[in-house]
């Protein structure tokens, strides 16, 4: 206990201090601690040149490492017995990394934590020169709210995040069009506006005119029915069928009875990352009562089934929508790129948006979002 | 990168196997997965004598150590080749909880994280017999919301979270009274929602007609002002004069105009745990124009001060509370204890409440809040 009392005591102390985190657009001339870091930790520090340097305390161990953007940097003690490492530079956005203790993958101490990988890991924001859409601006701001509701079809409570406009607090009798914004594997309803700030890039957009004022709902993408059902499990990971029924079923006539939606397709829009962005499609399409806006960022319909993308889409949907970065790893790439081939053959009009030096990360995704949200609604 | 996805199909693929996690009322009659895993891991797990076996994946380490309530308990590879440890018996509540990997102290790769000691930490929930009023029921569930705010004293965009019940949405025309709640030193704005289950028990108390519908805001109780005062850094942690501005400047006026509150110190009460408890006392005790309801749950006003404290208190404030956990650490204890009997000395009334066999730990706060909140704006 006691030792809790004086970590708490430190911590404190190093919060009063106040190390100040990067937060400036564009250009850094100087090392500066990360953003991500937890209050008061200066390590890891973003180098001029966006390397990283990251600093460890363990006097036992016998080897330590650093595992960003999937390279592993092994450490050595510098003169102060701190393991040290400098990364190569990095692309710009947000990145999950490791610290690896005697080969155990662990999350950095002095790293606020992000739920990705299947886990809370660690992450690093690298600025990213000129760029200011996603950083926060003297704004009206919305509030993301933490939704608890019980899942019949699940047996279960479930929580989703809820983004709602800064205005709608302030217009009781307005009501709102809805985008369904769908987080990757792995990763989960907090994903959206912590790594992908949301709020802030839709603040800013709605601030600018640029986009509508919406709701937007990030949901949790799995679900395990509480009455087994054959078809929800044959296929794998791309079979989305319990969570289809969970989103329709429930989360769509939740959302609709306890806010002020638009409770229409015109005003409902379904997207997400990775296999969110799988899921969007799948239900989108699965659902055109529902949904008469789809986008997927680093994930699509699936190319194999072009006989399930006919042109009279065009009649059914007011935007389709692909997306993917330039570095993704190949398969990926040529996966929603081959998609996007196959469409303009079969004449589905659609928006296909390449986000430039940009892997299968947040930055390709916040880029997406940006792009998407502006397009919403109108 | 293809690391990076191979991890995540095997969360999505443990997630999707669902092992259910513990979150029975009562008695547990085999070991169960904690509720505070991350989803679809097995361990660690609560035993039914409410020990906890935890085990961990180090094939390269040393040495491998469970850190848990205050005691260090050393693992030892099992049959296959994990290393493994069961606990001393826990009291019930919430702990937190560490790894040591070769003398580095870790958090828990399959635990959920909270913010806790000054960094994200592992945290376990062991279930407690015949206990519900922090469990999820079938009752109208609040909501939490994330709200950012822009603090001009500290020039920093600053996070609070708010907890709404759940007839503030149906109520367009009512407006609600405020508890001010903080969270002790280590920890942040999201430690009472998380840790704390506020949230849970608000909604159960105002739907047995208990507690008043009320809203409560968390914030950070740190704060450096962007204009150094010397008043603010004088006195080491128990000077409370930057968040206290913050807090009756920026916080309390934000609240108020931004959310039907009912904007008089009748209807606005403040508390907080440890170092949060103390802030309470002081900024409560200092703003008798802002709040006629104060309360510290292991934490009060200075008991080096008795003059601080004259029955003229009576007329000033609707309720005065004080708490303590009786196995806390003894300077813990006598410091409450010696407050409440020195408050008994000067008349000043009082409510005083003993938490049987708790620590410096969330049950102490979770039992307090839940007999406070039940007491205020009546």
């Amino acid at each position: 206990m006691k030792k809790y009392l004086i970590l708490c005591a430190a911590a404190l102390a190093m919060a009063a201090c106040g190390q100040k985190n990067a937060q400036t657009v564009g250009v850094i001339t100087e090392p500066v601690s990360a953003s991500t870091n937890i209050e008061g930790c200066r390590y890891p520090m973003v180098n001029p040149d966006l390397s990283v340097t990251a600093r460890v305390s363990a006097p036992e161990a016998s080897t330590v490492a650093l595992d960003l953007g999937g390279k592993v940097y092994p450490m050595s003690k510098n003169a102060e017995g701190l393991w040290e490492v400098t990364s190569d530079p990095q692309v710009p956005g947000f990145h999950y990394y490791f610290i690896v203790v005697d080969g155990v993958k662990v999350s950095d101490p002095s790293s606020k934590l992000f739920y990705g990988c299947g886990m809370m890991s660690s992450g690093i924001e690298i600025p990213e020169a000129g760029v200011d859409y996603y950083l926060e601006k003297d704004v009206p701001h919305g509030e993301v709210r933490i939704k608890r509701y019980w899942s019949e079809l699940t047996a279960a409570w479930r929580t989703c995040y809820i983004y709602f406009p800064a205005e709608y607090e302030l217009n009781p009798g307005k009501r709102y069009p809805v985008l369904y914004l769908q987080h990757g594997a792995g990763e989960n309803e907090t994903g959206w506006s912590t790594q992908g700030k949301m709020d802030t890039i839709l603040d800013n957009l709605i601030a600018e005119g640029e986009a509508e004022p919406m709701i937007v709902v990030m949901d949790r993408g799995y679900a395990e029915l509480a009455v087994p059902d054959p078809a929800a499990s044959a296929g794998g990971m791309f079979n989305f069928t319990a969570f289809d029924r969970v989103m329709t079923e429930e989360i769509v006539p939740m959302v609709d009875s306890e806010y002020r939606t638009i409770a229409d397709r015109e005003h409902r829009a379904i997207s997400g990352l990775s296999m969110g962005g799988f899921q969007a499609w799948s239900i989108g399409l699965g659902h055109k009562d529902l949904f008469a806006w789809v986008g997927g960022f680093s994930g699509s319909g699936r190319p194999g089934n072009p006989e399930n993308f006919p042109s009279s889409l065009n009649d059914d949907y007011r935007l389709l929508y692909v997306s993917i970065g330039t570095d993704e790893p190949e398969h990926m790439y040529s996966g929603i790129y081959e998609f996007h081939k196959m469409l303009e053959e079969n004449g589905v009009k659609h928006v296909y948006y390449e986000s430039e030096g940009t892997a299968h990360e947040w930055l390709t995704w916040r880029r997406s979002l940006h792009q998407f949200a502006a397009m919403l609604f109108k």
